[in-house]
């Protein structure tokens, strides 16, 4: 059997990343920062339209990957691409993290998928997202040994979105379960919570999720509730572990319990962009979580590690995460 | 007869960027600070070898073109990508810059150029360029309005190593000279000066080209000198106008009468990666010199340019560098 700290499962995208006024978000009808799902006939038009962009691979829970790989963890992925230059692409970036990444390509059509991201003045990114090949992710691509040999394993709620792979998240956590690991998802999104709330609240009531990432508006989207108080009180009452975090307010790690551990946001010199600060967070704290650390360490590391990827265009971390986490006294070089 | 400030002609290449220690370089033989030609294999071979990484556009006077375009000068460019995935990135991306760019593209083999970048601690950029689809650039290509209706024809010395690209250069400059208009070339590279220093020299001696960009390696490695000063003393008999770019030392600009300039660098705050320095020194430079400003204001807007490209990842300026000249004074808004 393989053995991993975190096996995450998400949707395998490539960012397409430019700067952009918040005028052509309201022209171009982007609901501002937000995961704006499209087609392929729009994601034409949007590129049209897109200034000069970098490329690089993203995708929230292969973000989350690259970010305990990055920090020393061990890492695996699921996740579907096509056999095509974006595809490449991704599949480079991750493995040359030191992510295993196996689930095999999609031959032909459609092709690998593209988020085209707008960063506005403020750092915000509204993403444009074709899931392209990602639709065709399913039960087949659950590779059992990974599965079972993974402390947790971590998808992200976007994954509702494409048809099949909730039949694989469903498989994979009750092979998780099996074999005594437990599982992470992260919300997303509050307006994928409002497409999928019942079915997340029963993947926590049901056990099937044990730790839930939720950011301050999709942990209230997820309750209905304007009230953040009244959102931490359900989330204790609904999972083992919750996490909110809520920008540069910081975090807050609700035991179930009820107890909870509140940590500071990272300094930031400059907002660059925000692409990537939940995945990195996630990363971070799952990086401590499956290491042992006790809860305060463990969102130490993830405000480490979101605060690093914000100063920066993409969301995969460009600087070793080890290095900064070691320089920040919170792990041993 | 179309009007611009300056066309550019030069390899279109697709940037992969990461980053890497000096170790890999030594491991791999490449050679630091250079611009090494690689074939597909070892292209393959490196890619494989290389950490994850970001793509951008990139080329040395593909990133000039982009340069004036977002000082909000008129620029057009010639250059030859195929059919295929990055040739669709690099034409994007070129005329998002509001870039004039219509060379018709290459249909089928060879691909788009890449070059793989590593990038040290240092900020230093290593490149590795498979040339791909840029060795099909011909006289064919030259359109002749963009030629005679430019007010600089700027063109690298990179050129020189696909097998057509002079001749297209050699029509292009005839044609700019007819039209009362000036031409302007940029040594690239030590090591491409190396390769063909007599007929670079014989393009300035000639009359075939009026202006020449160098750094300091490139000015001593044409005349076959230690010495800055012999080169400099070289280049004002050689040639109209060279401006020799020397790093942290700041930049001098020589009159073909032997008066010369000096221009301080631009502070920077944190040197991340000198890819692109150069064409961009070259961009504002150009921009200024096509709308008439002095010597001095033409050197401190190529400091401007290259300082604020050397902070970021990537040759492309991400950031409006129209706003940034406005901020610094040194054009009115």
């Amino acid at each position: 059997m393989s053995h991993y700290d975190v096996l995450c499962i998400g949707n395998a995208i490539v960012d397409i990343i430019a700067r952009a006024e918040d005028d052509f978000l309201r022209e171009n009808g982007i609901i501002r920062g937000a995961m704006n799902l499209i087609d392929m006939e729009r994601a034409e038009l949007l590129y049209e339209r897109m200034g000069p962009a970098v490329e690089t691979s993203g995708g929230s829970a292969g973000n989350t990957a690259a970010g305990v790989a990055s920090l020393g963890g061990s890492a695996a992925f699921f996740g579907k691409v096509a056999d095509d230059g974006l595809g490449r692409i991704y599949r480079h970036d991750i493995r040359a993290q030191g992510v295993a990444f196996d689930t095999p390509e999609l031959t032909g059509t459609p092709p690998t998928a593209r988020s085209m991201i707008f960063v506005t003045p403020d750092g915000e990114r509204s993403m444009n997202t074709y899931l392209g090949a990602c639709v065709e992710l399913g039960p087949e691509d659950v590779e059992e040994d990974k599965a079972a040999g993974s402390k947790v394993t971590y998808f992200e709620g976007y994954l509702w979105d494409p048809p099949r792979a909730k039949t694989a998240i469903r498989d994979t956590a009750k092979i998780a379960h099996a074999h005594g690991n437990e599982v992470a998802m992260s919300l997303s999104d509050p307006f994928c919570v409002d497409r999928y709330r019942d079915e997340f609240l029963d993947l926590m009531r049901s056990g099937t999720v044990d730790i839930v990432f939720a950011n301050e508006d999709e942990a209230k989207s997820l309750y209905q509730t304007a009230d953040l108080e009244t959102a931490r009180e359900a989330l204790a009452k609904d999972c083992k572990i919750a996490i909110v975090t809520r920008s540069e307010k910081g975090s807050m790690i609700i035991n179930g319990g009820g107890a909870h551990t509140r940590i500071e946001a990272d300094p930031v010199d400059k907002l660059v962009d925000t692409t990537g600060a939940g995945d990195l967070y996630a990363a971070g704290f799952l990086y401590g979580y499956t290491a042992g650390m006790d809860m305060g360490n463990c969102g130490r590391l993830g405000s480490l590690a979101a605060g690093i990827v914000i100063q920066q265009i993409g969301p995969r971390p460009q600087v070793s995460l080890r290095q900064a986490a070691i320089d920040a006294g919170l792990i041993r070089g």
